[in-house]
């Protein structure tokens, strides 16, 4: 067993199984502290909330608390090994939410026979939380899931695989575009993958700016256009009125590539074949469509993210999620709009042209300098700033877009 | 508003809402910690659960985990305020149950139409868990729904109302009546009430040696018996072949009265009514069926217990429920079967006959002396021996049952 393998596994079974725990926030040592806790005292929070549901903010945890829920369809790469295989990520999931955002998590793993029979599932139990966070459901199934339950529960919902990556990539490219000097209204995207990240990126790209007909999506079918008939409704969205079939076909010319498709599949003749100065987003996991060492050595005009923390410019949904219900959460927003998605992204973006503080580059020893420029266009995980600066913006679109039910900002985002 | 009122919402709202929140149990500072506990390194115990599902007790905190899950419809003596409402309860319930017992857990509060709802989604999310409490569910409905729960589930389902207070009831009782030199064989019982709790105490005190027909059980439209025919088929199990029709014609002669009914509804001249050396657990809460210094007043020879911590005897379900769920999840039992429930009565019962240690004097300042005797037929919540006693008794029980997976007990039981 490799020593990488060995550690992953002893890491979450010692000293105790799992990563996540409970704690309480309130003194439960005496008879007294007991009796406020529960019966006779907890009679009185329950009135308040029976008289008005929004004292369940004021009462108990669930203002702070989101929910991690999968179905186990879609893990990682590693596809569809059932809800309870999902539970490391989940509980994976949830430890990043109380590391970078201090926000309370918990780790659902449902089991159904059909989506409606997951909407059902996550509707009765919402109330609990603070905010519902869908992970590794697989396409296109989610979509529906995600639309249902916006509709259905009185919280936030929000699925990471999708619109956390669409945030964090799109904030990636829109940097990348600046430095290479381009508008991002007038460049040509080319999306390699069709499944829900990508379709989810793709559509917050257009929402920042770029035109519709500008982009063109592929499958393993080759690109999505008009006359394919057998396409789901949801890649429809990004069928083109076009001649081109292939990849060299669209990715002539191209100004920026986001691959979320499988290893290796870009090659060097491809990316030769793309406008001056293009943005490759190779986001596959874990081996990118095309290595970087492999696409710098073909192009030196070249931006290179990918998902690996091993190289620079990773795309990792770490840099929003967090943020983003956190924001939500501070103001109670009852739901995660547009309006916030393109506020997180507008706030990633603006960070990485921050100069960097010297903590910040600490956490990094392997890395040289983090200052704006081809070999830095997204903020690094370990920066403290992404809190306040995410959370807030989130929470003032959420004000602005009237989706608030508080409208006053934190003080100060200590975890 | 009254001083306890407010110290109990003020304990409920500050410094943070509500009493538990998430702690980690793993480091999660740098990159290396992160990339263990997320991508890529949570892939390894993925592949693990996927491969054997047994793994996810080695790998996430599924096998230290209780879901309290709750539909709100009878919260304490409040009645049905619907899920949300519960929230405070279900809260002080994982307090409780980490506090005394180490175990991690989430509250969970459910919406759902009909009954079949409500048990398919705690189903559909019980593989998260190691184990499932179910609280404040009204009767009838609670039978049906851990009737089906226990039979879908592959984890311990246990609803506290009925059997945390049946287990406590009985172990009371049990105490009560070998101090007034009774048999329980030979014992005649009365039990007020004929709810959920209600006939959850009179099977285990069947289970525990009573004779069925020895138990009368009165509901509002008095003795149950053969030839009533509008009752639920769960109150039917008690219905006694008697021409005896009120609480007078029953209680003449009865040794134990139980009262899990309404406040003041025993009266002097029914006790006055009881075998000689007489048990009362008059338990409706807050304010008992009737009061200790009444019962006292009118017979000398009378062993008193109620549901109030502000008088001996206090039949309190805290003495069970952390300790049967901990004994449970340490041999990782499939179920919690009446072997169990009945070495927990056993256990909590034998406890009360042993010395106090110092430190549960030191926690019970207003009590004098803690002896076996007529006022102390019960352990006190603070005894810290509750935890090995009761819980090993229940591993071992599930052990010698069959329903184990696990054969040895752990070596100490330290929170």
């Amino acid at each position: 067993m490799s020593d990488f393998r060995q550690q992953a596994l002893d890491y979450h079974e010692f000293p105790v199984a799992g990563k996540t725990a409970v704690k309480l926030t309130k003194p439960a040592q005496t008879s007294h502290d007991l009796s406020l806790a529960y019966s006779p005292g907890v009679a009185e929070p329950v009135r308040e909330i029976a008289a008005d549901p929004d004292n369940a903010y004021r009462y108990t945890n669930k203002g702070n608390t989101v929910a991690v829920i999968s179905n186990g369809t879609a893990i990682l790469g590693l596809g569809n090994l059932g809800p309870l295989a999902s539970k490391p990520v989940m509980e994976g999931k949830a430890l990043l939410f109380k590391r970078f955002a201090g926000i309370d998590s918990i780790d659902l793993e449902v089991k159904h026979r059909t989506s409606e029979e997951f909407i059902q599932t996550v509707e009765a139990i919402s109330d609990s939380f603070g905010g519902i966070n869908l992970e590794d459901i697989k396409a296109p199934e989610c979509f529906e899931i995600e639309r249902e339950l916006i509709s259905r529960c009185n919280v936030p919902v929000f699925h990471d695989d999708q619109h956390g990556t669409a945030i964090v990539t799109a904030a990636g490219i829109i940097n990348a575009l600046e430095i290479q000097g381009k508008k991002i209204e007038e460049s040509i995207f080319v999306c390699m993958g069709a499944g829900a990240a990508a379709i989810a990126c793709m559509t917050m790209i257009v929402k920042c700016g770029a035109l519709r007909e500008n982009v063109y999506m592929l499958d393993r079918q080759g690109v999505l256009h008009t006359r394919r008939e057998e396409i789901n409704e949801y890649k429809a969205l990004f069928a083109n009125n076009t001649d081109k079939r292939t990849l060299q076909d669209v990715i002539t010319g191209a100004d920026v590539f986001l691959g979320l498709s499988g290893a290796d599949l870009l090659k060097e003749e491809d990316i030769a074949l793309m406008a001056e100065n293009p943005v490759v987003f190779a986001c596959s996991n874990p081996d990118p469509e095309i290595k970087p060492e492999l696409a710098h050595a073909t192009r030196t005009d070249l931006i290179m993210g990918t998902g690996r923390s091993d190289y620079p410019n990773q795309v990792n949904n770490v840099l929003c999620f967090p943020f983003i219900f956190r924001g939500a959460l501070d103001v109670r927003a009852s739901c995660i709009n547009d309006e916030m998605k393109i506020a997180a992204v507008r706030a990633i973006a603006d960070l990485a042209k921050e100069p960097v503080p010297a903590e910040v580059l600490a956490a990094y020893p392997d890395v040289d300098s983090l200052e704006f420029g081809p070999g830095y266009v997204l903020p690094k995980p370990m920066d403290p700033r992404l809190l306040p600066n995410v959370a807030r913006a989130v929470s003032q679109a959420a004000i602005d877009s009237g989706v608030a039910s508080i409208d006053t900002l934190p003080q100060d985002y200590e975890i």
